[in-house]
């Protein structure tokens, strides 16, 4: 307990303004903020770990929006509602039901009158996602300026078109873990964010470019690296080489997992569907076009399979720091011989570090707590200490 | 909080007798009875702005049937059951497992063991839906009468062929609060319930119905109007008729939107189906009779048309008192050139009344959290005088 | 509440250890053991009637995971873990999505951070079900031994291809009731297991190789009895001839209804499918054989229909003890003339016992609940003694 409070402590030395925010992209916090999110995710794990009670909210709910499949965020947006006494709600949402223009504005009041939360899932149409994001927030302000609700729910991104902060943020948590638990070790360190291959097509940006996005802000030597043609959305690049800039880090971009992954400490080995590819997919998606997404399937597949040598696999792990750089992966990954023929990763690999990428996950519901945390109470340090003091047990 | 307690004192004049009951149909209830749920629901509101807790279960579940979709009523259900502590359960019927007789009995006990209340929609075939709702109350009558269950859940109807008592109770709190917050200031207030036109067919009748029924009982002038042909169910009109002459009220039918709209205060324009063709329907749908029913739909979608001018626009607001009647909606409104080309409110009309509208919704979660507070506790007064001195926060 | 601390005190001679340990099998639990979760279940109910609060988590999910429909225990399951204070979550699992091997170990561990306890359906195939359990068991043991895990969740078997322990288990609480209280009065009862005609097929057997296996621990006179071919799992088998001689009771076999139910104390006539029949049926489904699907349906219907004389009616309940057996039920029953044209039961016999197969159903909610507290309590008894001097009420 005592470890606890002197944690809050620390968090108290950093300028953060978070509350009545949404939490959408990581490049638009302060670096502070983003030290405080972690921070505040890690006292509410331990206090999960010591079993005392973060739950803040008597009652009020939280929505679930997915526009597209989840498991574990998901099961990381209840677990993290539910940590804090909320009760999760999906709203199932049919595309033509809640439009854009009138409709959302209308259909966000309506589900909001007791709500607290809102977690929104919209990674699948480029220039989409993260805008009607924006139009849930700015119709919750609305009908909270003119009394209608009671409250400002908080908007947590759980992936979009351009980041996917709360799996970036728990990577960036268990980064911080396996460095001793401070954020300057992480200065220098060399974290390669590389495509790999695998025999699936149109797998979000999300991730590699919230991961460069991210890092870049903490002093990391980041190496971007991808075949020629997969291109991640051009903004994230020019935020990543100005975050650079600013820390003291490097950001550089090859063609290349071998040139990545020398020295590297940390590889992040994943899939994902080039940029322009995306683009053509959002266009054939929403004129409905069957033949010409599988048409566009049949050309991407055939483009991936060029590159199965991107597999991270014991020969590339030994190019990397002393052969000992922390594998991390956001799951579930296309393993070789296990849940596809040729994938992203090796079996050997993967089972050598399939503990730490558990850990890696298990960030996730607490960060999303704190996310929520922080945006709904005015000082959320006071609230921790409080909970802290009081004492409540989780489990009776 | 001083504010809280008279107005429990208020409540504390009423003579109500709704322990244990359930709440199927307005014209059931007395004047009082339905006085006291709109004075508790608007305590809960208030308590729920001031942050004070009003959790009355421990745990205990809430369960809701919906034979039809819904999203503002089941998200004003959640928020409902969630803001008194019980935990929702959805119960996914299929139409071939839970039929009539036998099964509803064993059914409505089987899911009810830790039960406190049951939402139920069922509003699509005319003769049905309310008849449904007194089943599974019975079922459950049986099972707490002879010891099966502990206690007997309160069902709530979240709208049925002839009510939609959740919708009518919450645009009464409405009309309540715009006229200064008394009963007695609605006396003699204008409504005009009106048909509008609206692209689409098959809308329930529930809302006219309620609010005929509703209205009526408040001394307040109701005109009801529609095209010759969309008439509502027969015995709410002589509901209405009986409630205008009691209350000294009025109640009136024409067909002529200008007529209804002329001097009034309130307007509540929307597009209904009419009786006999619902009852149609219901055969067609009883008979899965496709091309039946898609015959019936366009022969009503070309009746329809033929009434394109019953659209609330400015020109008509102009007919009403002073040109600044309160606009009603259920919600989702029609709205020309917004939702659809043309339908049953104009985009300024609306645009200006939208708020309110918003405004109007925000009281059904608390309406159906007073019904069942006031169907599961003995003196839900002192229940909430506890509450309020106990003071604890809803949010820490 | 004396009573309800006497009844503690009871079970504080019981030698139970059960903590940590998942509930898959009563075959694999002591006869303390058993005693214990049903006396504690027993207790939970009781406490619920008197409306004291049994809530132990302040929060925490339960995960249910159904590979086939449900409604009873679905909703006992919800039950059980609200009356714990855990939030429901469903696993809408896709068969592709979590396989076998590798993605289990994966997915248990992802859905686990915040979660207490696990429930699992998995009844449709021969030698998968128990064992899927199981796999899902290890993953758990295997996160939490590794530290990813802050706890380890407790399975609970919602039926699977060998047992359905929660069913079997209120079946005994409910014997135990019906016996004055003591699991002492049942030995010597005979109780006939027997099948009934259905005109439907592919009914699991895990309900008649439930009964067989638990009821003849504890001393009683357990008679199976099915028309030649529709054998169960040679192993329960097994198991209950060695609980029989174990226990001083007895176990035997017959092909005839009549014989069974002589002088019997207690019925249980129930449809299942031949164990054979399962088998070809798993091996159909592995190979998504429809045609033969089809054909193994037809072949099984036709066999049914010889059977239509096992039928449990006025006739056959006069061979029981005084005429007077008690009428078990996992419900629902097909009932004569009411469910479907000639079925398990008739209609009066059936009308005669339904409130007391009611009564028996509303043992399962806390038969789950109990097993929950055993395995996530380290001293349950100590638990329920503080929550009872605590006195919290459940409904404010």
């Amino acid at each position: 307990m005592s470890t606890l409070i002197d944690k809050l402590a620390v968090i108290e030395n950093l300028k953060f303004n978070l509350y009545g925010k949404d939490f959408l992209l990581t490049s638009e916090k302060s670096n502070d903020e983003l030290s405080a999110i972690i921070e505040l995710a890690e006292v509410l794990k331990e206090m999960h770990r010591q079993n005392i009670s973060s739950r803040v909210f008597d009652s009020g709910l939280a929505i679930s929006i997915f526009r597209d499949q989840s498991t574990r965020t998901r099961f990381s947006f209840a677990s993290a509602t539910n940590l804090l006494g909320l009760q999760l709600q999906e709203f199932d949402e049919k595309k033509s039901q809640v439009a854009h223009g009138e409709t959302i504005r209308e259909t966000a009041n309506m589900i909001s009158f007791l709500t607290e939360a809102i977690g929104i899932r919209d990674d699948m149409f480029i220039g989409k996602g993260n805008t009607y994001m924006r139009e849930v927030g700015s119709a919750l302000a609305d009908g909270f300026n003119h009394g209608v609700l009671h409250q400002r729910p908080a908007i947590v991104n759980l992936q979009c078109d351009i980041d996917h902060p709360t799996q970036a943020m728990a990577d960036l948590a268990h980064l911080k873990d396996w460095a001793g638990g401070s954020f300057e070790n992480l200065k220098g360190k060399k974290i390669a964010m590389t495509w790999a291959y695998s025999p699936s097509y149109g797998k979000p940006l999300s991730v590699p470019q919230g991961i460069i996005t991210l890092m870049t802000r903490f002093g990391m030597d980041v190496a971007l690296s991808y075949p020629k043609g997969y291109d991640l959305l051009p903004e994230t690049i020019e935020i990543a080489k100005k975050n650079a800039k600013e820390s003291g880090g490097k950001f550089s971009i090859s063609n290349s997992m071998d040139e990545a992954f020398k020295n590297a400490d940390i590889v992040y080995p994943k899939s994902w569907a080039p940029f322009n590819v995306m683009e053509r997919r959002t266009k054939l998606l929403e004129k409905s076009d069957d033949a010409g997404l599988k048409e566009l399937e049949k050309e991407c597949l055939a483009n991936n399979a060029k590159f199965k040598s991107w597999e991270c696999d014991e020969k590339k792990m030994n190019l990397t720091n002393g052969g000992e750089a922390l594998y991390c992966h956001c799951l579930p990954a296309d393993i070789s011989g296990i849940s596809c023929k040729e994938g992203e990763v090796s079996a050997n690999v993967f089972e050598k570090y399939r503990i730490p990428t558990y850990i890696e996950a298990s960030f996730k519901p607490f960060v999303i707590a704190s996310m929520i945390l922080a945006s709904r109470f005015r000082d959320p340090i006071a609230t921790l200490h409080r909970l802290i003091n009081k004492g409540r047990r989780r489990r009776f």
